[in-house]
């Protein structure tokens, strides 16, 4: 299943004018459907571009200039229609301009709540036009801003519970993003997944010596076997797919670097998805976990959490029983072992 | 007004059993009673030392082991009455192994479920027994756990809302802690202050160079007084205040160097006070942000966040109007110049 | 004394070839030479882009291509001569693509060496047309490359002197570069003051949350105080200065901000110059600092350094007496209070 | 062939006195001598701990008090002898505690003088004795301290030139040491290697989101696998060998837990040691790599680096030849899916 995605600036001459703006991505949506149809080629996702144009420099929805939010909805607006009209299988979201370059010039909670509104206004749009695809936000730490308001997953999903959109929008974790906010790929996956917001995945990874966005194809076996794991184990995608938003290096520069990059990209991914598959059919893993938490089933466990328990009954239970609980072994290093078989 | 903070462990000697540890903790707080009544230093905070004991290596609400859950809510319940009996101003919960070392071994969602249960009879047992002081959780990115729960302010949010704890618990915030997640210290505070959960502060910072809990004792003015600018800014403290939770350096041995760093770190506080509330006075930062945003007062502006608002009557009216908003500058320089006329 | 620097390709067209390249520089030096004598502002230093240039993606010196080598010969060839017409202070070679992307198509030693060569022959050039500047590198650790051949002060010593360079080449330490290295701007100071290779400084600071070169103007008065007392305990600049390799941040769009950062920045160069100065005068930072070493001009400690001394004999006397020193401490929070009497 | 290594005060019981440290230590080979004989294991190096005494907070040989220098010189006389006397094949210096905490109360050139001059009287101490195995410094670049003198393979081969012992003294280089210092672990293989100072290796690995030393046992086969490809690459070891300073995780409680660790951290190594090896059999790593600079080998490659050339003579045959060099492709993602083919 082939995909593609599209941002509403790339498939067109950059807009000077809001009017030529909507005329030219319907044209731009004209050509992709055309293509589409010949190929057979199916639309992951589309975007709007609301960083690269200088009216952003000081973020879109989040922008102290109401009229630049109104440049944004009108953006998404149309990128959603266009998405929509595409078949496409979810909208993204990415707010690489909403954050701030310094705080002293910057109202957070304002900022936030433009934010909100927005996005708010987003999911209502998608309803009216009928969209069934899902809409994402893609976390990003920094860069270019100092400091951008979809961090992380954890930041995220702060963020939707705040505006009431967590059961509306789910997060594009990309691996380049999560390692820049200090997290592995597979954490960012596996809160994604523990919260309910995992959506879809831009595989483009950074390097471990450089602290920005380096979009390289992924290379590491180990490292997505991992997060594909934490992928099945969640359920798999439902509309969301892999993207790889990654270039080559700079030094890559024949036509030839271009089909190396995808065919070593794809190999690791195919690879990653067969041992992740053979960890869960083998289910030693995912039995492991079960079992380490085995007591929380047991009437004790599920007693401590029941409604009604308090800590004053637990801890007048505890010193009349004189409780002591032994440390039992994490397995840390077997569990490692155990993953080391299958990739 | 000096205060000081307690940790239920810290004020006896490493409890064997928990009868014993209820005892030694009942006797700790005479004494600490005494010291108050004799020299009228109050109690900021109490805490429960809910990580040093083996049994709490892997995690103490979020431990796989229920009876680890039992023990560390009997701590909480006796340091929680404990902080009442001394008329402390806060609790404090800080998840120093609430998190996990692989995800290989771990239940994300399991275990945060535990937690939010946990917080929820904290702050049950706050109220049956009285309790006016504020609950604070304080965040901490990973150390030693590869990754703490609670790993910034956002996180923070994000999980009290999941347990609709947002109106009971507000965040303890370390200058260590912030830098360590990645975020300047004013940053935690903003954002605490901007989501309404600003609580409390610890002072100590860390080294801009090492990437672990330094625990230093502050002494960069014009840090400092941009984070209590933002403090202040929010409305100050309420319960709140701040702890110098810091350490003086290994070779630091001699009883004058506690002298020199308490003084130093209160002289540091002191010097950002005064040009925190100096800047307060002047008005002309806070002022600027005012006017930046000026244009969403405006009826173009109101009318963009309003109620019944839509993304399509939005772009309807851009594409009309050839909408077409400038870059404005930020003007991040003057303002840094404007700073450092302060400091 | 207000000066100038100047890149070989900033001051004129791309080059397309690189006979036009020699016949735009001439034209531009002259322009440079008549502006100079206009206006009185001198040179600092001059340089060759050598990273620009698509040529230059493997690198220059280090480049595989012997003819790339030839080409940047060539270009610093006549920016040094340009330098030495303008009568230039410094002549800088920063090494932006001296490093690799990746260790798997490089051989480290080969690279090394071809720039070991080509750093000596430009020294050999700067004797031979008479220049009497000094020649400098200016240490960087990465960006755009994975990882670049001058990281820091101590990398670049070690190349100096396997090269046998260290008499004759210094650095141009950049703010921005020494925090993306992983060390304090005034380590970097007081590393090469140490070595005997301090030469020069880019004032640009980077942002202490984000992992690249922000180039912004300094902001902060104990920083730059610090980095200008150990410059000034070295003996101060020769032929060196302070160059601001600064950029306005993006949303700063209009001209005044460019005065605002200009003028700030200066400021705050000025604010540490006087404090740097006033501990200079006030002795007693650098007098603790001798008394904590003033054992070792002693008899005992002089003989441990002695010639003819050997582990063998300090051992023996050791346990013939019994030696059993005593910790004594390193007062830093004594010192760091110190310093904030000044800043 | 399996080896053991020892730390002389790892050995015995923490020495009160000098005497009795000399003392222990003899028992304590004694013991080791008798279990080398009966096991058959062997010594694969020796090292004296000068870091985890109080008397060492503020450094060995760097200490501002000589008979702290005199100590730790006594130390690693005797500590050297024993290595010999237990037939070892290398001695370990690790300079923990060998740097500074702040550089307020610190003379860089004083300290670097004085390790200088100890390192040297340990060179010339283990001529006299007739050891033969090879001395080692081990790089580490902060931790416990804030800086350490010897960060990472390059500062150790500048400090090596400058005190003349770039002939006698190798690295061991460990995997979370060279990743705390922001290089990959094969970075600081490759540059000791091309620096003709590759000793030795410490396996233990750190964990990518954590900044502090958790010497963990080694897990990925791909990193392993291009370490051991450049050690091969080098020539492999002369007296060096693997070393796993690494501990159980925390949580790892069980002695099986120790058996998982090793066993895990070998069949690690054994995979990567087979990798590597096939990618030297195949070969078309290396010829790459050799195929890319072959142009350095033609006439005008040899002559621009051979002696007489210079930057003049260079430049004008650049000029008059119109030099036009095309960027070439370094293949980067194409040479990562090879090394895929091999882990």
């Amino acid at each position: 299943m082939p995909f593609y995605c599209f941002h509403d600036v790339d498939v067109m001459a950059t807009p000077s004018d809001i009017r030529e703006h909507v005329n030219n991505l319907a044209r731009a949506v004209d050509e992709l459907a055309a293509k589409q149809a010949e190929t057979g080629v199916r639309l992951l996702w589309g975007t709007a571009n609301l960083f690269s144009h200088p009216r952003y420099a000081a973020g879109a929805a989040t922008n102290p200039d109401p009229e630049v939010f109104a440049w944004a909805a009108t953006q998404v607006r149309y990128a959603l229609e266009a998405t929509h009209r595409l078949g496409g299988a979810n909208y993204v979201l990415w707010g690489g301009r909403e954050g701030y370059e310094t705080l002293l010039n910057t109202d957070l909670r304002r900022e936030l709540d433009q934010l909100g509104r927005f996005m708010a206004m987003v999911v209502e749009h998608k309803h009216r036009i009928g969209f069934k695809g899902t809409i994402l936000i893609e976390p990003k730490p920094f860069e270019p801003t100092k400091h951008q308001y979809d961090r992380d997953v954890s930041t995220v999903y702060a963020f939707l519970q705040r505006y009431g959109l967590q059961d509306e929008v789910k997060v594009n974790i990309e691996a380049n993003h999560a390692t820049l906010a200090g997290h592995s790929f597979e954490h960012e996956i596996a809160t994604a997944v523990s919260l309910g917001i995992f959506g879809s995945i831009d595989m483009n990874r950074g390097d471990p010596q450089n602290g920005w966005d380096t979009d390289q194809f992924p290379n590491s076996v180990p490292e997505i076997a991992l997060a594909i794991y934490h992928i099945l184990r969640g359920g798999g995608f439902t509309t969301g797919g892999f993207n790889f938003d990654a270039k080559v290096r700079r030094q890559s520069v024949d036509a030839e670097d271009l089909f190396y990059a995808h065919i070593g990209g794809i190999d690791v991914l195919a690879r990653g998805l067969l041992a992740a598959a053979a960890m869960i059919e083998d289910g030693r893993l995912a039995r492991f976990v079960e079992q380490r938490y085995a007591a929380w089933n047991e009437p004790f466990g599920r007693g401590l959490l029941a409604e009604g328990q308090s800590l004053a009954a637990i801890a007048d239970d505890a010193v009349r029983r004189g409780l002591d609980p032994r440390p039992r072994s994490g397995r840390q290093e077997y569990l490692e072992n155990l993953v080391n078989r299958f990739v």
